[in-house]
C-alpha cells in the first residue's frame, strides 16, 4: 500500500526521460547504471537500506536516475575500514555496470558525481583514518589533503581496488543486472519489494 | 524559406571581412578554418546539429567566423567517453584544416579559443570522469586540476590524439574541405541545406 | 559516595548506545576502544589522571565514548620528550585495542579524532621542539609545518613507533583489556575506583 | 606637408636628450636601439606600418625613443605563427642592434620593456596557441602560465631563436643600421619617407 | 642594597613553582635549564649583560624561569657573524644543560621558545646577511625565507654547530652548572653578584 | 666654503657614535665599511657622484654611517650591463672592506641593507634584462622572480662575481682604504674634496 502510494507520487512528480529528448539507447544506459548501484549494494550486504530505485529527470539535482537509501546517522563515525570499502564499491557500481554492458569507450559522464563522492571517502580513509599502509599513521588537514600527490595516489589505489571488485561482482551476476535494468526501463520506479523479487527470481535460475 | 530569411538577417547584420581590412589570403584562411569544423563534425557523425556556418565580423565576441549548432542540453551530463572525444575532434577541426591547407607555420591565433574549449573538455575527462588510465579512478577539484602536471600531461595526450584524428579526416576528405571553403568565400553564409548539398556533390566525385 | 553521585549524573544525562540504533557488535568495539585508552594510560604510568571512562552517546561532541582525565596545566609546557611519546601512545591506545581484538580491516573511523590529536603532538615535537634527529634543531612555523613533507614523514615515524608500543602493551595485557571491555559493556560507566579494581583483579591472575 | 607638420609638433613637444643630461655616447646607443627596431621591421616585411621613429625624452612613459606604428586591430586575433615570430624579432631588434654595435656588456636596461612585450607574445604562443611542440596541444590559464617552468623554458626558446634572427639580420645589414642611427642623431625625428630614403640609399651601395 | 631591593620585589611578585603543582624533579630541570643559559653566556664572554636569573611562575609570558639581560640597542644592527653565533649558543644553553644532566629523552618542551628565537637569528644570518657559504651572497625576503628548504637546511646547520658548542662548554664546566642549579633551587633568585660569586667559587676548585 | 657649511650642519645634527655606546672597535669597523664603499666607487670610475661620506648615528634610517651620492635620474633606465655590475660592486664594497680588514667571522649585520639593495639589482638583471646566459632571454614578473630557484641562483652568481671584484680592488688598494678609514674616524665627515685629497696622497706613495 505504501509502495502503491510512492508510485503515484513518482508519476505525478516526474516527466519521462523520453520527454526531455533522450534516445532509447541513452535510457538503457541510465537504467543499467542505477541497476549497477542496486546490485553491488545487495552483493556487499547492504541492500536492505535501499528504499527505491528510479530513472526519470530529477529536477532537484539535474540527474536522470537515483537509488534512494535510508540515511545512516553513524556513517563515517563508527564505520569500519571494510564498511568504507563497501561504500566505495557501491558508489562505483553504476560505472562498473556501464563498462561491463556497453564497454569502456561508452562509460558516461554521469558517473562523475559517484566518482567524486567515492573519492571523498577514499581521501578521508587515507588522510584522516590512517588506513593507508604507505602513508602510515598520520592525520592530514582536509583542506590540503587532496593537494598532496601521495594522498591522491593512495586514494586512487583504494578506488581502483573497489572498482575492480564492483566489476567482478557485476560480471558474475550479469543476469541479475539485466533483469534489474529491464525492470527499471519498463516500470521506471522499483520499490524495495520489486527489487527483492527481481533478485530472487534471477538467483533461482 | 526559413533559410532565405536567415540569409537576409545575416546580410543586414554583418559587414564583410573586407570592410574591416582583411586581405583575400586572411579571408581564405578564415573560411578554411570554419570549413574544417563543419567537415569534422559531419565525419564524426554529428553534422545534423549544425544550423549554419558563416564568415563575417562577429560583433558579439569579436571573432571572424562561426559554426552555429543546436545546443545539446545533455552535453557533459550523459555524454559517453567516445562522444567527448568527438567533441574535441570537432573543436580542433578548424586548426587541423589550417595546418593541412596552409602549413604548420601559418596556423593562426584564431585557433586559441577552440583549443581553450577543447582543453576544458579534456581536463574534465581526466580530472572528473576517470577517463585517464594513467591517473586512474580519482576525482580532482576543478579549481586545482589544471595546476597538476600529470593532469595537464594526460589532457594534452587526449588533445593530441583527437587532433591527429582531425588532421587525418581532413587529409582524406581534402576535396570536400576545399568545396566548403569556396562556398563560404562566395556566399559567406551556408545553411545546413547548403552544407548538405556541397558535401553530397564532393562525395559523388 | 562521590562515585555514586557521578554514576547518577551519568545515567540521567545519557541515553544508551542501543537507543541510537547501534548493534551489540558496534557497542563491543566502542567499549574495547575506550578500554584500550585506559589500559595504555595505566601501563605508561599515567593512569592516576583518569577520572572515569564511559560509553554512551556524547551529545557534546557527537562521539560514543570517553575517557575523562584531570587536565594537566603544564602539558606541552614542561613535558619531556618521553612524556610526549607516552601521550601519543595513550591517544592511539583505542585504535590499537580495536586492531588487536577485531583485526586491521575492522578498525573504525572513530579512531580519527585520536589520530588527529596525536598528529598535532607529533608535529610539534618535530617542528617546534627539535625532537627529530633527521630535521635537526630548527623551529618551523606551525601554520606551514604540516605542509612540509619531511615534517609529515618524521611525525608519521614517531606515530608509528608509539602505535607499535601501544599494540605491544595491549597484546601483552590482553586479559586486562577484555576485563575492562566487559566492565564497560555491563556498567557503561567506570569510576577510577572501578578501573583500579578491574586492573588489580586481572593482574592477580 | 604632413611630414613637415609632424616635425613641427615633435620639436615643440620635446626637449632634447642633451637637455636631460645624457652623454653623446648614451644618445648614440639610444639612436642605434631605435634604428634596430626600424631595420628588423623592414627586413621582416612589416616596415610599412611604421609612421615615424624618434629619439627624445618621452614624457608619456618616461623612455628616450620610440618607433610609432599604425595599430593593427587584428593582431593576436588572426595573426599566424610566423607573423608572431616576426613580431618578436622586431621587439628584440633594438637590443640586437645594441649588442652588434656596442657589445654584449654594453646592452642597456632600456631593452627590458621590449623583452617584457616579446615575452608576453612568446608565452601566449606556448600557453594559448599550442605553438610549442614540447608542451603540445594544451591551453593554459594566462594567470598561471608564466609560473610553469616548462612554459617559461619554451617561451625562452622562442625568444632566443628570434633574437638570433634579429642579430643575423642586423649583422648582414650593418651599413643600413649605421645610416638610420646617424639619421636619428642628426634629425631626432625620421618620418616614414625619411626612413625609406635612408634604406634605399644604403641598399644601393 | 639594590640587589636586596630586587629580591624583595621578586618574592612579593611571585608564588613558588611548588605552589602551581610542580614536582621537585621538574623544578630541578627548570633550574638546570636557566643555569645553562647563564653558564654559556659567561663562557661566550657576554656574562656582564645578565641582570638576574630566577625560577618562578612568570605570569607575564606563562614560563617557569628567566635570565634577564640588559637590552642591547645595537643587536642585529652591527653585531658580527661571531657575535650572532654566540647569541645562538646562549639561547640553546638551556636545552644543552637539560641534555647533559637529564639525557636526550628528558629534554623538555620548555626549550621550544629558545629554539624559535635561535632559529630566527640563524635564518636571518642565512637569508639576510649572506653568512651561508652554500647559499652564497643573496638577500631573501623574510616572509618567504623560512619556506625555502635550502634556507632551513643552512639555518639548521648553524643551529646544530652552536648547540654542539653549548653542549661542549657545559660538559667541560659541569661543576659550575651544578652549583648554579643548586643556587637557583635554594634561593630562586640570583643577582649578577650571586652568579659571579658562584662561578668564582666553582672556578677555584 | 660650501664644504665648511656642510660640516657645520653635520655637527649640529648628529651626536657621536660614542654617545650611543659604541666601542672604538665597532667605530673602526663602521668607518672601514664606509671607506670600502668610497674606494670601490672611485676604482669603478664613479667616484665623482659622491657628495660626502660620514659616520654618525643616522636618525632618519637608524644606521651608523652613509656615503651620499648625487642621484642619477637615468639609473635602471639606460644603464648598461657593465654599469649595473659596477653598481653592485659599489654596494658590496663596505662588506668587502670589513672582510679584508677584520676577517670573515667579523663581518657585521650592517652589511645586510647593502646586500638587499645589490640583490634587487642582480635579480632585475636576471629576470627583466635578459642578462643571464643560463636563463636566457625571458622577462619574469618581479612579484614572483625571487621565488624561482634558478633566478635566485643566477642572481647569487652575479653577486658573488662582483663581491670577488670588490674584495680584489680593496686588497690591491689597502693603503687607500686605511687612509679613508682613519680620515673618517678622525673627522667623522669627509667632503668630496677631503676624499679626493686622501686618495691622491695614498696614490702618490
Amino acid at each position: 500500500m505504501m509502495d502503491f502510494f510512492k508510485r503515484i507520487v513518482f508519476w505525478r512528480k516526474h516527466r519521462s526521460l523520453e520527454d526531455i529528448g533522450l534516445s532509447a539507447q541513452k535510457i538503457r544506459q541510465i537504467a543499467c547504471h542505477e541497476a549497477g548501484h542496486v546490485l553491488v549494494a545487495h552483493l556487499c550486504g547492504d541492500g536492505e537500506a535501499i528504499i527505491y530505485a528510479s530513472i526519470a529527470p530529477e529536477t532537484s539535482y539535474g540527474g536522470y536516475g537515483i537509488v534512494r537509501n535510508t540515511p545512516d546517522p553513524h556513517f563515517m563515525k563508527i564505520s569500519t575500514r571494510s564498511e568504507l570499502e563497501s561504500a566505495i564499491a557501491k558508489k562505483l557500481g553504476g560505472r562498473a555496470a556501464e563498462e561491463v554492458v556497453f564497454g569502456k569507450e561508452q562509460i558516461s559522464v554521469g558517473c562523475s558525481g559517484d566518482l567524486a563522492a567515492a573519492t571523498i571517502i577514499a581521501t578521508k580513509m587515507v588522510a584522516f583514518c590512517g588506513f593507508s599502509e604507505k602513508l602510515g599513521l598520520i592525520s592530514i588537514d582536509i583542506k590540503t589533503a587532496a593537494d598532496i600527490p601521495e594522498v591522491r595516489a593512495e586514494a586512487a589505489r583504494i578506488l581502483d581496488t573497489q572498482y575492480a571488485r564492483a566489476l567482478n561482482l557485476i560480471g558474475e551476476n550479469r543476469h541479475a543486472l539485466d533483469e534489474l535494468t529491464s525492470g527499471l526501463i519498463e516500470r521506471r520506479f522499483l520499490t524495495a519489494e520489486d527489487i527483492r523479487k527481481i533478485l530472487a527470481r534471477a538467483a533461482s535460475l
